[in-house]
């Protein structure tokens, strides 16, 4: 039998007529080992040495968290932008972030400027950390004139509620209400300002809008979240997450009392009220302020990117869909990029096949095929230690996608 | 989406109307951690898990060398025989071998009597050590009525060119030619008997048939082999196998010239010339003298097995075949097991996908291709060492299986 990278049995193997094989290549970051881009990349190496006729579309993906901002300029085919900004403690820092290719889109990771590894130089400052870069940054992106901001949270030092996103895009917190003692002609409220940090929001008594950049609320505000947690409560932002940013169990009730009276604040401003909104708690409660204040939709961090990159039309269309991550396990199903993929094509009309290629596989097969993954096959080609796996991920991926490309099509053509 | 062991979601996988899908499962061994047949067990149990109605058929696979017999007594579904005989220095010793259920094969390894292990306990006699037990297994199939006679060639510790089978079978050699002054009345030769083992084959001057096993002329001999090499010359029998058989350079000097003083004599009595034959130099020459006296036909040990088990058949019919081994490498393409039925495959009207499920893979995914193989997977499942992954074989053997079972599924019904 010929190799099929000869021209004949190659038109032989398609799959229906004229119609090139559609292969979708969906993967997830291998952490510490490649890019979700690279992954692709090298996955295309292999679909197409199996199918030279194959028509692939590279989504490299993520699940909203790390590694957000980079898959989306790479399916966009755009440079990264970059803004000065601050930190979560207020120091210089410039921040990542991205526009669509058309302009419509903008994209901020939370963490490019109030992420936690950014601030690990000195003591944790988990009362007075914030959000305050954020919010500049995500000006710079309405500057940039898009019509939908998306908001990676995740990483945060802080726990501020969001009231940081909003001062960074001009809103103001007032210590005590004078608006009945010294508002001024155009009903903007004056008085003391309140410190950034979740400390400050004890003090807060009101929110001045006057000075929000114009455009922020014209927009489309999509928050990227993995986590289901309330705002306060024993589930909430600080209870949960304010530990792993230095917060003592004083500290934890503090701040869980100060989210629960800037939640009260936003309540009476807004009358949305996101005390108990799940999601809420994520990233030191973000979500509370720019749900209340900027209609925010909370929403799946893998859902979100595969909408932004154009994978459902992408996953309805194809004939094959392959993905993959580092490690293949029960997280996996749980939220994450190949449970997304999985929903996408269980959904789609033609019911594609998907394929996990992963660095390791720990979930068995049958749960993998109840998420929708048809199959999971890892790179490694037998006994070998991680060290080597790694140095042989590119080739490694090349080989195994071309082999279930190629199995694709000696099952598809029966 | 729901488990496909829920039983709607799998009728709806099914291929092609009410006709179940049919599997071949044809492993050779992993050689050190399990035999085809528990190999081809643990595939189906994958390949069920993924299409619980499938059809599946466990052809547990063999290249003709060790393995053989074990491989046809799983696939025929019988118990080994035993029979009394010698090893390859007279010793006493009970061989196996094996007849089909229907009675008309009978099959054995030549190692089982005549094989170098069984005589490592003591000094090699590479000039003494004969194939006469080998023999005298053969009578015992021969007694039991078979058409056919299945012999694999490989492990043996003599060099004399299948004379030792001759006289098991009940012929005798005799050292000088005592036929124009002693013969009897029915023309049977007299004289000296030439001792068993190679050295002997130096004195021999005539072969008397009349005492050979009186069906010995009846059955079909088919000798497995797996080497090209001549009986005889610098790639011949003793140049190339008698070094690991004891051989000193005077050893093999003298095996050969007495080898050449055989084939002389055989092609004399019979008018065969076997002195060049490809394969002759199998087992020490076995098939000089099984191929000149009794017909036999060399074959190419993996597709003699095929045949032995049906396979060609079984693929033909196949939708889906699913090959293993410990290691599938250059040499798998290369006249084993996985060549062969990835030949059987390509020749096979449906040209059914054929699936390489291997303790490692070393083989490109383009260089499998061309040898018929459509994809080929590792049962590792991410970085792990030998000792590890030998332990998972049974497990991660049912889930790659299931897998590639729940991929073909997938794309098929396209």
């Amino acid at each position: 039998m010929p190799p099929t990278t000869n021209a004949a049995p190659t038109a032989d193997l398609a799959p229906t007529g004229p119609r090139p094989l559609r292969v979708v290549i969906a993967p997830d970051s291998f952490k510490g080992s490649a890019t979700a881009a690279d992954v692709a990349r090298h996955m295309a190496d292999g679909v197409l040495a199996a199918a030279p006729d194959a028509e692939v579309r590279l989504l490299p993906m993520a699940d909203g968290g790390e590694g957000t901002l980079d898959a989306l300029l790479s399916v966009w085919g755009v440079e990264a932008r970059e803004v000065a900004t601050v930190d979560a403690i207020g120091r210089p820092r410039r921040a990542r972030y991205g526009v669509s290719a058309d302009g419509r889109i903008g994209v901020v990771e939370l963490a490019a400027a109030s992420g936690l590894p950014a601030v690990s130089d000195v003591v944790l400052q988990p009362l007075h950390a914030h959000t305050r870069g954020t919010g500049a940054t995500c000006a710079a992106v309405l500057d940039a004139g898009v019509e939908e901001v998306v908001l990676c949270l995740g990483g945060s030092a802080s726990t501020d509620g969001g009231a940081g996103v909003l001062t960074g895009l001009g809103a103001r917190l007032v210590a005590h209400s004078v608006a009945t003692v010294a508002s001024s002609t155009d009903g903007e409220l004056a008085g003391t300002l309140v410190p950034d940090g979740g400390e400050g929001l004890a003090r807060v008594v009101g929110l001045d809008l006057g000075g929000l950049h114009p455009r922020a609320r014209e927009v489309r505000w999509r928050l990227a979240v993995d986590v289901t947690n309330p705002l306060v409560g024993e589930r909430g932002a600080a209870a949960v997450f304010g530990p792993q940013k230095g917060a003592s169990d004083a500290d934890v009730a503090f701040l869980d009392a100060a989210l629960v009276r800037w939640a009260d604040l936003l309540e009476r401003e807004t009358g949305v009220r996101t005390h108990d909104l799940s999601g809420a708690g994520a990233a030191g409660g973000v979500p509370a302020a720019l749900v209340a204040v900027l209609g925010a939709e909370l929403e799946h961090g893998a859902t979100l990117v595969a909408q932004a990159i154009g994978l459902p039309a992408a996953v309805a269309d194809a004939d094959l869909v392959l993905t993959g991550e580092g490690s293949f396990d029960s997280q996996s199903v749980h939220g994450k990029v190949a449970d997304g993929i999985g929903a996408l094509a269980a959904a789609a009309p033609g019911r594609p096949p998907v394929v996990m290629i992963a660095g390791q596989v720990l979930l068995p097969a049958w749960q993998a095929r109840a998420a929708g993954i048809t199959a999971a096959f890892s790179i490694a080609p037998g006994p070998i230690d991680v060290e080597e796996l790694v140095g042989r991920t590119a080739s490694r991926l090349t080989e195994v996608a071309a082999s279930v490309t190629s199995l694709y099509l000696g099952s598809v053509r029966r």
